[in-house]
């Protein structure tokens, strides 16, 4: 019988990414995402490998919404055995400037999300003394860059979450992880190369090779692949003992 | 001419001992507190060490309270020159059973009122190319225990925001520590010894020595006067350099 | 053609373990070790997975010894695209009665040792732009257990070298990574529960279940198994991005 | 009656540096250095201060001379209140063309000598249930930089080695410490600009701010009043409960 995997934020981008590699592996797939096509995006990948999947619009900032999701997924597949917590938003402002609606859909979509999702999929993982509860956080759940208060300090915080989770699973088979990803070429990229030529008045390319992949020691853009093998990685029965750790795919960043 | 310091929870617990010793240096101290007589003993510490001061009730999950604090010190006092962050609650619970408002309510006290208080006190800080901005964090900043996922999602946090003001501040003499205490005899401590003894089934003394103590390879409750120590030290001229840091006072917890 | 990994220490105990793995994949290996039959067991695994291999038995002390185990390996198979440093001791004392001979040979094994291969198959790894150098650290080389300092000082050190590696090689197509493991049940261990049990006066299962095991949060010795196939992953082309890391497979162990 | 303070690499540079703030102290100092005149610096700084004083000029790579130190300002003194490991030498240079002479300089003498010295110490400090080690390690304890093997491997050991004793102390009274500093001019950092120029063929105004300063968030260099402060703050009695750390002044590189 196939496994189940659920991803926020994968009908775009990297949770989509990661969405087609764990449907190549033959897993029923729980899609989420805000985009007005996302049913149908869910639908085309579901196709493509042949498996069975959901899809749910939820908004990660209603908990009510979450806690439908996996009930509806759990109704459909028995138990959510992979979560993934890849949903999340960005924006960038000097501390004086940043507007508290940011910073509190930041926190609320990058941190409190991934409690929500958590929660509601923890008993049914216990029962079955078997879950794997892969965190999306950042090259920046480490280390800071300037202007990014709100996701430095949610990606900061879902480190600790997870840390939380793996202690609490260790007993019940469950296991909790972090990967850090430097930059990855995706849409939320190109918005903040954007933001980024206002606040450093740069051209493009100043941005990308100077600001972004200034910090990386490998002078590339971390391919979503990675990320999604990573993700496969610690889904694994061999990863049983991996858990509470913060896995950097970041070209060296953080090693510097 | 004294320097002002505005310490969020200074009507009781570390944030009290803070003030005193802020006190017994001759700063202006903005007190803040929800204790119906906080009012009363912020007045008690200003006769005792002479000093000007100010108190505000202002409950550190309202935005415009927060911001009314910050303008009723500055029209006085003229700047914040030392911001420390210090409000804090707990709650303790496994994680299927962590109820949504407790996550809430830790989140926005112990992690998102430093980024209002923050960029709050900015400007004034930015104008006088001088600042210092402590954030209470805790060992749970850098590593996790059970039943804690909001606290130790908060302490991660705020230890994020910590280096990314740090960044920003750098080019305008503000710095920006977080301080990361093992357990300290507070009465927030006394309430969570119940909740383990609940949680565990033990006895007190063993949830003190075992559970509290029990990471800790120095067996004593760390003292408030060490809290408040390390606080005036970055507060000095002498620490303009140290900054983005975290710095454990937690009698080894974290070296192990 | 075959890609060729040298695995240092590797006719016992996690490094014949690495071995093993990498034999299954079809790699040309470069056996090592003090065993005084370590010839026959290289030979052995050569014959069941039917690869090519070279045996040294370089002593991880000996420099010379250590560059002619890379030239002769290099002759054979053109160059070291995986150099895995794993040889290591281990000795257990309080500070002020640790042997100055036992720190001398932990640091000169367990962290020179790692300098000197590193430096043999640079050029030739630099030269054909692919490279990958796994260094086995262990969860002591993020924390410290009591009456260990040599063994941690060297562990701690080699995650130094790996970053360094790391940044050196980022143009080069070659990644530096550090392997964390906490505790596995191979000789090395056996011998250290003995030595635990001396030096708290505890029975072989006390110090299992409280010393070794106390620190990790799912209470089972982490297989060779795991650490292999962390090994064969940091290998493999899809980790091209990730360099300079630690990671920890120790059950949970530094997250608390 | 004065307490006494033993300074490893303390007739030049940081460690001089922080002689003379322990003499304004009124510390006994045992002073160290092999420059040839050392015995005139330190009678020097013992005049100014009028403090009692033993200089000792071992060579850190000579374990008998280290010890013969300690037993010498130990008959003299007392016991040793204080040990300050403050020696190191640094050398640059690619991974491939880095001489096994001075890595094995560098682990002598940055990480080694302050396991002999560490040692020597110990017995009396627990004897008297008091005492303080204090490492001078750097932010390259922390992280790293290209061509710095050796350097970073010991700088990050000595790490591993400070929470080893600060374990083993924690039931003595006995604390150990960490300072990592970023970048301070003393005569260490001219000689490294100089090479830095020839590695990066840059100009000496470029290797500073952009390679030295780059990675400090306030382009200052750091003062060694800064890190003489936090050697004496460690060294009070207010300090007893830290131990384990590292503590970087480091103008927020390791934040970012």
């Amino acid at each position: 019988m196939s496994k189940t995997v659920l991803i926020t934020g994968s009908t775009s981008g990297i949770g989509l990414g990661i969405a087609k590699a764990y449907a190549a592996q033959g897993y029923n797939i729980v899609f989420n995402g805000l985009e007005p096509d996302g049913a149908a995006i869910a639908q085309r990948v579901a196709d493509e490998f042949k498996i069975q999947h959901v899809f749910s619009p939820a908004n990660m900032l209603d908990v009510k919404a979450i806690q439908e999701m996996v009930q509806t997924a759990t109704s459909k597949f028995g138990c959510i055995d992979v979560l993934i917590n890849n949903a999340g938003i960005q924006f960038v402002a000097p501390i004086e400037e940043f507007p508290e609606a940011k910073w509190d859909a930041i926190i609320g979509i990058n941190l409190s999300a991934a409690f929500h999702t958590s929660k509601a999929v923890w008993a049914a993982m216990k029962q079955q003394q078997f879950g794997r509860i892969i965190n999306i956080s950042s090259a920046h759940g480490l280390v800071a860059s300037e202007f990014k208060s709100a996701y430095v300090a949610a990606k900061h915080g879902i480190i600790g979450l997870t840390k939380v989770l793996a202690l609490e699973g260790a007993s019940f088979g469950i296991t909790a992880n972090a990967i850090c990803p430097g930059y990855v070429h995706t849409p939320i990229i190109d918005k903040q190369i954007d933001d980024q030529m206002k606040a450093h008045n740069m051209t493009k390319e100043q941005v990308v090779k100077e600001v972004m992949l200034g910090k990386q020691a490998i002078k590339e853009f971390i391919p979503i692949e990675a990320i999604a093998g990573a993700a496969l990685y610690f889904s694994s029965d061999s990863a049983a003992q991996i858990t509470g750790i913060s896995f950097p795919i970041d070209g060296g960043w953080t090693a510097e």
